[in-house]
């Protein structure tokens, strides 16, 4: 088989998988009414999908920053960051950033993707290890493929066979960074961090937190997982992403080690990539300003994550192991979850759809997100026709 | 060493190489004053070191297109092309490209980075071959290695070598991508497509040409080396950024191979990354237009291209090997880059300094790049002053 009949027969495995299915994916949006509300196939729906954890994709401070640098800074930079594509606004979120976490040091990146393929590869190479969650989000996956470091992963959320694994490597221990994330992706639960600081000290590796859907919803102040947790001191590294509770691009990596700048010069996807454009710098900062300043929007996404987990729970369905931002529905096989995909849709709500390989653990999943935008009522809404819906479930 | 040790290693080893040289990387642009000018240091600079190629970064048409987008659709989608971010400018901007090049197919991607990472990753696997050329791109380098294909490099723009590897790989030509530029971004050359167009179809490989620099800058439309030389139907996949000639961020590969399309099931750079800003997706789309219509930016380029490259080789440099919108002096050392890239500093002239590794073959490179905006008299200055630092270069 040649490169293309290897696509072609990757997709006819795809459609006899799940016939119909892939319609789920890509759903166009026809028109963004709001923070919670789109278009799609000419109905307004409710959109329980988004990563927009604090409702700011609308926020008025922010798209008047986004305008003022459009027209005092253009369009884009066509730059990188180490030629002409390092502006003022670059450097300001960076020390708003580094100021926020009260940090020494901050790299921003064009994408959170980028941050985490640019940390990982910059702090670890051949001859060292990385110890990653078996629920690693693929861009910690690539970036550990691209560091050409040893890759080992230990249980999801298992303390007890991430020591295992350190015991055994004895004295390389010292050249192992151990990556986390504050909330997982995909079944919304957070990282046991006491625990994992407690071994990373133990045994002298390194730690590195993604904050990517914790931040702006864990902590007082937005910080994530680590303010939480009160860790913040403990932890070697934190990344994360401007595109969820930020509502912008971009991504960011924290660290109180002075070796964080030296990430500048060896980071392929820091150095070889534009930076990003004006408008998202200054719509990011706006927002930065909101997150820390928002405890009554975390009240509000937390009020609402704590109605639907609990409601979902009462109607039968088996979750995620904990209430947060992210509330995944666990489903008996790809047919089924794709079945209340359809059901939900029909009735105007708009949920993700994940299957296998993008599923933890060859799981089916529907993935409910919640903003605090959503409003009291829209959460009821939702929880009814959740209710209704679980008969097809047993099925 | 533990893992900050190296890092403080190599920062030693940099530090000790050129002292002093480290402020030329990521200079802090304090304001941009226009598509040529900024101000830096307190004074206004002329820009010869952007990627800026037909000046559109304050076009009024894409500003425009990017304050409606910011009111109608806000700052940002909050998350992947493949959940909730497939937002209706995000498939016009793919029909418009895939229209561009009258192809079948077009994917979007959030950076023209991710755009090589996902697309070679998504069309090679382990067991199968990759092919680039000696300057590749690091964003192409870094698909190469996530995709787990065997890499195998032949020598800059020679077919020759390029025939020879080609040659050794036997019956699994089928199972190999051949990667090459449109234009090289470090020394400004292009690719000897007609060659290799001939190479790829005796040995049945697949091509994929990466038109970056070439987009906007050659052919009647501004398609790129594949327009100029005619060989648009013999290629098999094009990529490319926003972020130089269109002004945004993000990147597109186009095909008429219909296999194309499902990439976006595979690639994690496309699925586990939030889609472009609507900002940037509607500035796009704007530049495009301007692009495909923008002959008379393509002459006003090039005319500063000839007259720069012209003047340059007059005045003793040596060149890269042949005009363009990048016109690369090659230097001795890196001291004496260095020391070009300060003098020319103080001139009010910004370019770009490029040291090993990033530089091909060990050189060391001042690297100007041109745009239409650039006026006629500031292309004369700028060879004024690079005559009379002509001295510098002998010592």
């Amino acid at each position: 088989m040649n490169l293309l009949e290897k696509l072609d027969a990757a997709a006819a495995l795809r459609k006899a998988q799940l016939p119909e299915g892939l319609g789920a994916f890509g759903i166009p949006i026809e028109e963004t009414l709001s923070a919670t509300e789109a278009r799609i196939g000419g109905r307004t729906v409710l959109m329980l999908g988004t990563n927009n954890y604090l409702g700011l994709s609308f926020a008025d401070e922010c798209r008047q920053a986004a305008h003022l640098a459009i027209d005092q800074e253009g369009t884009g930079t066509t730059g990188s960051r180490m030629a002409n594509g390092n502006y003022l606004g670059h450097r300001a979120l960076e020390s708003e950033f580094a100021a926020f976490y009260n940090c020494r040091s901050c790299i921003v990146f064009t994408t959170g993707f980028q941050a985490n393929l640019g940390t990982i590869s910059g702090l670890v190479g051949q001859g060292d290890v990385v110890l990653i969650d078996g629920d690693a989000h693929a861009s910690i996956y690539d970036g550990c493929v691209l560091s050409g470091a040893d890759i080992i992963r230990f249980r999801h959320n298992d303390a007890a066979d991430l020591e295992k694994r350190l015991r055994r490597l004895g004295g390389r221990c010292q050249n192992t960074l151990i990556i986390v994330e504050g909330i997982y992706s995909m079944l919304g639960d957070q990282a046991p961090l006491a625990d994992i600081v407690q071994l990373k000290n133990t045994y002298g590796a390194t730690l590195l937190i993604d904050e990517a859907h914790s931040l702006g919803v864990l902590g007082e102040t937005g910080q994530g997982l680590v303010e939480m947790t009160g860790l913040l001191k403990e932890v070697d590294f934190i990344t994360g992403t401007f595109s969820k509770s930020l509502c912008g691009i971009g991504g960011y990596c924290v660290s109180n080690h002075a070796q964080l700048e030296q990430l500048r010069y060896v980071s392929h996807s820091y150095i070889f990539t534009a930076s990003p454009s004006p408008a998202t710098i200054a719509s990011t900062r706006a927002a930065l300003n909101l997150l820390k300043n928002g405890c009554f929007l975390r009240e509000r996404l937390w009020k609402n994550a704590h109605r639907l987990y609990s409601s979902l729970g009462k109607s039968g369905y088996k979750l995620g192991p904990q209430p947060g931002p992210i509330v995944a529905v666990i489903l008996n096989s790809p047919q089924q979850a794709l079945m209340l995909w359809n059901a939900l849709m029909e009735q105007g709500i708009y949920v993700n759809l994940v299957l296998p390989p993008a599923a933890p653990a060859g799981s089916s999943l529907i993935r409910c997100s919640i903003s605090a935008a959503h409003t009291p009522e829209q959460i009821d809404r939702v929880c009814s026709v959740f209710a209704d819906l679980y008969p097809l479930t047993l099925q």
